[in-house]
């Protein structure tokens, strides 16, 4: 017979062995505990919306995958009407819109679906086509109070301090110090808007060519300077706070914006975030017109190149193109297949804390299986992962699975066993083995897998 | 502004409301961690995949989902060659081809993911075009033993046991008995296959009309009344065991199911699976060609209508497509957005044992919030999930939306309690509060915590 070549799609190829299934399932339990343990309730929308849903905000069509249907389309609305989900906001803003009446406000909600978007792949920068987002959004009704944007930073924190990755940094600004300090120059909106596009490079690009770009929009070369300088520098929370209450002339959006971040930082210290783990620092400006008020990116200090790990912000209108409940909103989103890409690469995995290889109870043949089985019932029933090796074959060949497979612990037992009426217990890591009479079987299998787990 | 409606497509409709969303994922726990206590290891695999793969088994691209950019089509193998995975089965079989040599066998894995179908969507049938699929498999490398086979229905049985959905039934037959039944009347293979998909609707159709249906595919009317007898009567499966034990003239493939069923329905047994809970049962037959052992159903006992809520079979080579390597397996799948669908519908689902919404930190204005946040890192430190109300609004305000949240417990705090070192615990189910020193918060919450949960 003629063989199909089995492969994967180029973008849609993030696909694991299982031990780093175990390790990609790792990080989303611990994203799901902390979404959980601040109160975010869980949410699946479908993968496939309509069009017109999902095209609503605008901007992305180029990179929607479409659905058709591979032989023929009948009267199918998916296939005619229905396209791919390129986030998990817009099915957000579409979800709530829909069942506003039935929702507690605030709506606080978590998501972790797959995305999909028509980008070209590149494994290097771990960008994929199809990839995981783990969401998190607080909507209010109309409203929405600063203490909102204080605790995205508190769950963050939580999420990445359990990961165990290395230290991070949450780094927020607030658009509306953005927008006040453009207003400082009398620039008019579409001018700063191309501004703040200029100042979303002002980490990557050469100095001498920002100041150019900024002089193009329309500053005159000693604003341009000014502006750079205040933006540029390295500095702590509390000093851009001072520099930003020494300006004169703010304005009302500047004076606004210094108001609630000043606010805004007082509490994210409450939330308990230390000051090493997070920082008000006005270069991030984040491409988005969508967000009005803190926004957030965060990064691995000792890996500044994966660039945010994290990011999001404050908006006004959640679901404007949906319905006139104004439903302003703050959230923030986590590339999981990308940052799990770049932590493999870099060595940072730990191993799967929970494995359902943990204990395998090999069999001898010629034995008697309902013992072996009774075994596993028994380990089972106090929530041990057992397997009995099923198959025919030599232990030198069940032990070598064992291995392959992980398992933390091989039982065995044969005729001298049964007849004396105990089990033989190795731990693999230590390859150390113990004799335990059967009526101990669970509580000495807890014993060495509490050693062998370390 | 023009509005769009907020609106799902045909068949892309199975989204649920948080509490709902909280019921289907408790299944999906139940369901991982009984594929995990028996060994089972994760997998995920992409969304789509390339037609070739997905066509490879034939017989499916009707109903296939292709992708395509929404805008243009530039150079992307998935607009162009992919589509989207309609089970987890041809998944499987490409990711083993692929991994053969990393992968221990037997190679147990568990899949819980989406899939796609382009059939017409019956919500009253619980048909829809993405649904759930929850797979194990146990795949040999060239050979795989019978105990696999019965080690299936000791996992479906603690899956179905721990939903507390009612008494069920899996049903098991022998792909081998049934070919065997046929050759006895010397029917050609094509003609086989017509009558084994007569017999698949045994229990649904008229026995006048299926007697015809047998006689017009060859059978002689005293041949038909024979097999028909044979196959629909209701009998315990030792009696099964017995009456094919009783005719004669049983040809090898007869013997063969014979043999293997007694010795499958004996472990069965051994694997702790109660009579009362799996019955071996003639009328099963299952449409793919595709299964050469033992094949599954399951029936929920009071509701028939629901059909099998959890089917598949052993088959002789799963990747034949792909690879040379001869890969026996067998499997079984659980439809869980079909059958979440249906539970709900006879109201067979109960209120969701975990929830985020545990303990809402209720707050009052002018109060120093850093005390109410310092409360809820606390609770969430001992593994509670707490959520402070972080808006400015009333008491009632407040208790309304723990209410209709579904929280379990709402803390309250004021001067008074501040000033005294007290906090007020209510349960939300009993309306019951008690006070409490706030030096005893975490121990006290879950004393009440445990009476909410019941």
């Amino acid at each position: 017979m003629n063989k199909v070549k089995p492969a994967l799609l180029r973008g849609f190829d993030q696909e694991y062995l299982p031990r780093e299934q175990l390790q990609f399932n790792a990080l989303i339990d611990i994203i799901r505990r902390n979404f959980e343990l601040f109160g975010f309730l869980p949410l699946e929308t479908p993968s496939a919306e309509r069009k017109e849903v999902l095209i609503s905000k605008g901007g992305v069509e180029k990179e929607i995958y479409a659905l058709r249907r591979l032989a023929d389309d009948p009267d199918d609305e998916a296939a005619t009407k229905g396209a791919m989900r390129f986030d998990l906001t817009v099915p957000l803003a579409r979800y709530v819109a829909m069942r506003e009446r039935e929702l507690a406000f605030p709506f606080r909600r978590y998501q972790i679906q797959r995305v999909w978007r028509g980008e070209t792949p590149q494994a290097r920068k771990g960008r994929f086509r199809e990839f995981y987002q783990c969401d998190i959004d607080i909507i209010g009704r109309e409203k929405l109070g600063y203490f909102a944007e204080a605790e995205i930073p508190g769950v963050i924190f939580r999420v990445f301090s359990e990961m165990g990755i290395g230290p991070f940094l949450i780094r927020i600004n607030n658009r509306k110090l953005l927008r006040g300090l453009l207003r400082k120059y009398s620039l008019a909106d579409e001018r700063a808007a191309a501004v703040l596009r200029a100042l979303d490079k002002i980490e990557k690009e050469d100095p001498a060519r920002l100041l150019r770009d900024l002089e193009s929009e329309g500053l005159r070369p000693e604003q341009a300077r000014e502006l750079f300088g205040l933006i540029a520098a390295e500095r702590t929370t509390d000093e851009t706070l001072e520099v930003l209450a020494g300006l004169g002339d703010r304005g009302e959006d500047l004076q606004r914006g210094l108001d609630e971040s000043r606010r805004i930082v007082a509490a994210i210290r409450d939330f308990g975030v230390p000051d090493a783990a997070f920082r008000m620092d006005l270069r991030v400006v984040r491409g988005l017109d969508y967000y009005t008020g803190t926004i957030y990116e965060t990064t691995l200090l000792g890996h500044p190149e994966l660039g945010s790990i994290c990011s999001g912000g404050r908006y006004d209108d959640l679901a404007s193109h949906f319905t006139d409940t104004r439903l302003p909103g703050v959230g923030i989103s986590i590339g999981l297949t990308r940052l799990f890409s770049k932590l493999k690469e870099i060595g940072l995995l730990k191993p799967p804390p929970r494995t359902p290889a943990e204990v395998l109870i090999t069999t001898m043949e010629g034995e008697n299986h309902r013992e072996y089985l009774e075994m596993a019932r028994l380990l089972r029933a106090a929530g041990i992962n057992t397997e009995v090796y099923l198959e025919q074959a030599r232990l030198k060949k069940q032990f070598e699975y064992a291995e392959k497979k992980g398992f933390r612990i091989a039982l065995t037992a044969g005729g001298n066993e049964f007849a004396s009426g105990t089990v033989l217990i190795k731990n693999l890591a230590t390859r150390t083995e113990i004799g335990c009479p059967r009526a101990q079987l669970v509580e000495s299998v807890m014993n060495t897998l509490n050693l062998a787990r370390g």
